[in-house]
């Protein structure tokens, strides 16, 4: 049911710029898109790359997504920048609000691009591993159509509205990239077509009962946020900072339209060469790590950090191609 | 056991100051300082207000908090800033760092303060709504002593880090205030002396269960990071940015010296009055918060978002006096 095939990653790349170059991309933008959706395959979240690109092409073909419109600049103070996405690519507009954070950054310590009118940007720690690998602090975050209940409520009124936190580290990066959801939707369609339970509750059942059955969680649509009220509150308010930063749309007026797209992005960056402390930076997050590794492991596991698997699935996919979903790989072959 | 009495503010606020006064602060710190563990109490926040008022004076008394010390700035970029609290109290370095992060934003549009060498900020959501009332978004946090473990390991080397987003609401504000643990140890303290239950798992046993028992998780010393392994990323990277954007400790460092003093915090402040859209911010607040009061609710309780709890206590203690247990204030009342 889950075969999988081994598809070399000059392969992917083509194959994706193909169908987008069907879907009358200009080449330059159907050659970014297609890496990006390729990066984030090789870097193993398939569930926002090649896993997710059919149904991106479906969005494209129904005109929710407009392959070459470029993002403007609607208003600039000095290190803040509101920006329209004009309905773009979410990847395109997203590299480039990060882009833009990073250059603000340059000039004035710190910069923040508000993203207004754009598309789902598939894995927010793309963005954060592009601004931490140039030395940047990244913080990032962006709002999604609602798929999970305030705490207490039964209906779904809030996005999942994932942050993204990165930091460089050596030559690489720790990026944290978390949805206030204890686990996505595709984290729990996984786990329900596997049969497996979740290792934690991942939120109620029909009875209003925590579960950990995935498929619980699917029937009622009551996805836990992480910690509880907690989760719910942050939820909230980064919806209510995407909107309000960026003059655009928040997670109600999103469900509003049925389908996610038109969503409201955040994205800062920090300058850390010009810190007094630069010198010392690279020091101090090793120090950290270095402390962190010394925890005293529950069992035999390793205690990671968040990115840390990554490394290790990039190195794994860069030698052995990645592996898809035979069905997955057929259906955007079928796009050709 | 838990017999309370009711202090009149005024009352409270006195108190502090002569206390403080005798431990020779400046007569305008001692009244800030004052009227700041006040305000907490008048909020409800009793945990970081009155009940944490002589455990404050004890951090003078030993050296770890300088009465007269004031902050100074240290490097200076366009729209970022690094200060060295000097290990004054943690409060007036807070107000002073979030103060400076709203001139940075009218300048610039966003300001960021970074601050090393600082002492705890008693309640992150003081600053939140400091600068929400004066109309602008603040986002800020803080690292800790090390008291929660990595997520799979025994012992505690992450803070639970609180993180603070606020944004204006109407004449008041939505103020998420949130420790990356599911409880305090205040909290958790507070439901061991009443013997109740932990309305969801609050940490681990010894044995490694997770628990709702708050004793068992206060012998363990293992709890609960929000969201399992996300809360303790979520940790980790706070406590990166914390010490690399101030040039300040880390929670290991502070962790090594035992007590926590001299640790580092984030303040950043955004001008929504220079947005585009400044006419149209709170129609969009107000659109998202009716929306999300529409949620459905699980039994009779009512949806109430981050920070709506405390106009209901400050409501109610500025009629009725503070509440404070008896045996708090009689030892507060001794240091006079």
């Amino acid at each position: 049911m889950n075969e999988t095939v081994e598809i070399p990653i000059e392969r992917m790349k083509q194959v994706f710029s193909r169908v987008l170059l069907k879907h009358e991309f200009e080449e330059s933008r159907a050659s970014a898109i297609a890496d990006i959706f390729t990066a984030n395959s090789v870097d193993g979240v398939y569930s926002h790359g090649v896993n997710r690109f059919a149904s991106f092409i479906k969005l494209v073909e129904k005109g929710f997504v407009i392959p070459n419109n470029y993002p403007v600049k609607v208003h600039g103070l000095q290190a803040l920048e509101q920006w329209d996405g004009r309905l773009g690519p979410g990847v395109l507009n997203a590299v480039k609000a990060t882009d833009r954070a990073i250059e603000l950054a340059k000039a004035n310590g710190l910069g923040l691009v508000a993203l207004a009118n754009t598309n789902h940007w598939m894995r927010g720690g793309y963005y954060g591993w592009r601004a931490a690998k140039e030395g940047f602090v990244f913080i990032g975050w962006t709002n999604t159509i609602a798929n999970m209940p305030a705490w207490g409520a039964i209906d779904a009124r809030l996005g999942n509205n994932p942050l993204v936190i990165a930091v460089p580290f050596n030559d690489q990066a720790i990026v944290l990239d978390m949805a206030a959801s204890q686990f996505s939707y595709g984290a729990l369609e996984m786990a329900a077509m596997k049969g497996t339970e979740l290792p934690v509750f991942g939120g109620f059942n029909k009875k209003g009962e925590l579960t950990t059955a995935p498929s619980e969680v699917l029937d009622s649509m009551r996805t836990l946020p992480i910690g509880y009220w907690k989760g719910a509150g942050l939820s909230l308010l980064l919806d209510i900072l995407s909107a309000v930063l960026s003059a655009g749309l928040s997670t109600h007026e999103i469900t509003a339209r049925k389908v996610e797209y038109g969503i409201s992005q955040v994205f800062i960056a920090v300058d850390l060469q010009q810190l007094t402390n630069y010198k010392s930076i690279e020091t101090c997050i090793n120090g950290i790590i270095a402390d962190y590794k010394t925890s005293i492991a529950e069992d035999a596991r390793e205690i990671v950090f968040p990115g840390e698997r990554v490394l290790k699935d990039r190195q794994r996919n860069l030698s052995n191609g990645i592996p898809v979903v035979k069905k997955v790989w057929q259906e955007i072959e079928s796009l050709l």
